[in-house]
């Protein structure tokens, strides 16, 4: 624990545990490991639990009425599906109840300057989310891309009317870094939502997350994490 | 190159390139590497391209008549994915040419003992395929499994009328082994199709993976692979 960090500034507990989506996205997961991880969702008061849509249906059941919301995702982790397959996905999670879809873009579109795919793949996604009431937030797979293909991303999303861009899947090279961050709440405004994930794993990434302008936080850590809240914070 | 191999009995390099799906899975490809997967395959006389759902109707013009199959994948590489999305996007991708078609299976509900829903997921994805006329094969992702679940694994397989067991995604901790393929060989019986996929980067390597019982092999190493034929070999 580092105790130097209670006199920086940065979010208490509580209000940090409302930003984490609180997330297990490993192919093995068992229903077991899916209650569990409800479980402490409901007990930190975290913002949702992130987790496939073949788990759905049992962490919608396990939720009800706690204020978690159920994420899942949708051309995860490679994003290389085709638009009509994700937008399908989207829809079945959304009526089994998932309020939040975490979509992959598709990278190789955006490699290749076809933007038309990219935005026509995304808005594809967010029509389906939004006829459920459910929001859309987009993974850029920010290791994979130049700075430029970042910008072009986030305004892309933007143009799909999606809720978030989300810098990582945790599945590739590497996960969120404050540049980023810090990169996409520049372009995309102050209003849009802005999700970190991958690697995020202490209470000191997290304030620097939130701190570069992250709104949500995805991470497996959120327990282990807020633990390592300094002394003097209330949580 | 290894010359000492040339006294191994072994396939030959044309007879070996026939057991090849030479495979492009990263997120990042960008349709220009496609066109180059495509040509490379066609000139070497692979058994497929595996490429993700997003290239198939690129690679499906580029190879008509070449007698190179398109292979794609569905539920990739996690396999956590609703039976109906899987099966949804498996006829989708054939209705665009694709021929085969390689599912992830639900790792999770194989490891909690869900054996009704493994079986429903892959019977979904092959009833699909075979409604276009297509092929199937089934991902085990051995890294993750015990012994026994890659047994039950294959049997559950063989109950729903895949086309093969395959091995790895190649995007988890492990790729194929020869003691994998083995095993899988000696479950499924000489008939069906046991695919090796994942860390086969050589000459020796495919050779090995044939003699434990492949009949097909996943690598994206195809063209390298053949250049390390033994010199005596007529490739």
């Amino acid at each position: 624990m580092n105790t130097s960090a209670a006199s920086t500034p940065g979010l208490a507990g509580p209000a940090l545990a409302r930003l984490i989506d609180h997330t297990l996205l490993k192919p093995e997961a068992t229903p077991a490991q899916i209650e569990q991880l409800c479980a402490e969702a409901r007990t930190h008061g975290f913002a949702a639990v992130c987790l496939n849509p073949t788990h759905v249906r049992l962490a919608v059941r396990l939720l009800r009425g706690s204020g978690v919301a159920v994420c899942t995702v949708v051309g995860f982790p490679l994003g290389a599906d085709l638009p009509q397959a994700k937008a399908f996905e989207a829809a079945e999670v959304v009526r089994l109840g998932a309020t939040e879809v975490d979509m992959v873009l598709n990278i190789g579109a955006l490699k290749a300057g076809d933007h038309a795919l990219v935005l026509r793949d995304v808005r594809a996604v967010v029509r389906a989310a939004r006829a459920g009431g459910a929001l859309v937030k987009v993974i850029l797979e920010t290791c994979l891309l130049t700075d430029d293909e970042k910008r072009a991303a986030c305004r892309l999303v933007q143009q799909a009317r999606a809720a978030f861009v989300k810098t990582s899947t945790g599945f590739s090279t590497a996960g969120a870094t404050v540049a980023d961050v810090a990169l996409l709440r520049a372009t995309v405004g102050p209003k849009m939502g802005v999700k970190a994930a991958g690697g995020i794993r202490s209470w000191a990434d997290a304030q620097a997350m939130v701190q570069a302008g992250a709104t949500r936080l995805g991470t497996s850590a959120g327990v282990a994490l807020l633990r390592g809240a300094p002394a003097a914070d209330a949580y």
